[in-house]
């Protein structure tokens, strides 16, 4: 099954569009596994251990373990989701982008070495650094259109003619980007204006929406601008506030809470939204 | 010394602005080196043992590594070159960007993982995804502005009013991101009109310029359009015509030749150009 569809089979079958975010910061891990030897992974197994029935799928960051030199932890967080939790998908935030020939390789790390199911690329360089993703037909090629952070206005913002980039960068990867059906989209969850314009350039596709929680997007207003035509759209992260909910020995359990209060706060949101359509 | 002073001190001692890019592809390598355990190491060592005395830096493509789940091999060549000729800096080139807390652990990704000298950004997601790494002021950043690909044009050619996308990355860059002068730009060889564009903004900003050789670009309308008052301020990368001018034991000598023929070339230019000023 290809990327877009096990998404919207968890849509459905599990009634959620929570992805939980796997940052890991080993300074906010409880005390028993900050000095642990394989910390980064029993930590992110715990986590998803504790959430895999609440997620639609996981979105492990690659600077996060890059910068702890764990990229082996990655792997093998990818590799448990995988086989323990085969439903549910798994998107590796890197943010690649790079010329024809660079971004093969890095569409190999991607599918090939971490055996992500979906991957975050970076639009600036163009087609030909998209290509590379989307030639790989089962997986997901999701492209920064607009993101969640205070300086994306900066460029994504500025206006071709009376066309916002963001709005460019939409239109190309719903109309000239897309032969193999499998390109989503990153639109901040603090943006929820320019949400709404972009759902209503991309039909039915598919956004990842960061910025929920510690980055202070507002659900309600991201849920009315970008959900799709069937109800649901989204596919929403939330890292710290979920991962870090509790810094102690409890911090799985809290985990869940605090991810069951966003799947119920979703649900809520899209209930009475489909109430008025 | 911070690296744009270091690669100023090469442009002089060395007399060379050629930066040999090291792109591992083990099906190119000499037989001895093919199923070498230790090939991808023993490769670059023996490159760059062949052309240090000829390059102002080298530029491993991380992407090139990550795909064959060699980057010991990476941080072990970035090490090598520090430790055997400190005086050649090293660019990681990865090419990253992301939201503020993140783009702080790409940072330790390249300079404190990887050692590396310089890294290359994406400026796409603005000023909050460079300046993490710009706060490491002896480290070079070097933000993609106008790159080699054949679909660059695509959004960096896009113009709001009547300024191209990649003018206003580069009037950014220069007047705005730069408070450490720690910034450099990329610009592609094979777009020799927009960099002299660019380099009536930035003043003696250096560039790093990709699409020599298999991409294309001609090196004669390069600094033409890119050198600096100095009559230096070009980063000439090279990376597949050096790295496999022979496919056979000889590798490691014909490197230097194409080498040493890419310096005289651009002496050659460099001096014309300079004499009719």
């Amino acid at each position: 099954m290809n990327f877009i569809a096990a998404i919207q089979q968890r849509w459905v079958s599990a009634d959620t569009m929570v992805c939980v975010g796997l940052d890991p910061y080993p300074e906010r891990f409880p005390s028993h596994l900050k000095n642990h030897p394989d910390g980064i992974f029993e930590f992110n197994k715990a986590i998803i251990d504790a959430t895999q029935d609440l997620v639609c799928c996981y979105k492990p960051q690659f600077a996060h373990f890059a910068a702890l030199d764990a990229l082996d932890s990655l792997k093998r967080t990818i590799a448990y989701i995988k086989n323990t939790y085969p439903d549910v998908p798994v998107i590796l935030d890197s943010k690649r982008g790079d010329i024809g020939s660079t971004a093969s390789m890095y569409a190999k790390e991607a599918f090939d070495i971490y055996q992500a199911d979906a991957v975050t690329v970076n639009p600036y360089m163009g087609i030909d650094t998209i290509a590379p993703f989307t030639h790989y037909q089962d997986k997901g090629v999701i492209v920064l259109c607009r993101t969640s952070n205070p300086g994306a206005a900066e460029l994504q913002n500025q206006r071709i003619d009376q066309t916002p980039l963001y709005q460019v960068v939409a239109g190309l990867a719903a109309d000239q980007w897309n032969d193999a059906g499998n390109i989503l989209l990153v639109v901040g969850a603090t943006a929820d204006e320019e949400m709404r314009q972009i759902r209503a350039l991309t039909g039915d596709m598919p956004f990842l929406v960061p910025g929920i929680g510690a980055q202070g997007g507002d659900l309600a207003a991201v849920i009315a601008a970008g959900m799709d035509s069937t109800g649901n759209g989204l596919i929403i992260n939330s890292s710290r506030a979920i991962l870090y909910a509790s810094e102690g020995a409890d911090f799985a359990q809290a985990a869940r809470q605090e991810t069951e209060l966003l799947v119920q706060a979703c649900r809520q949101e899209q209930r009475r939204i489909l109430a008025n359509r």
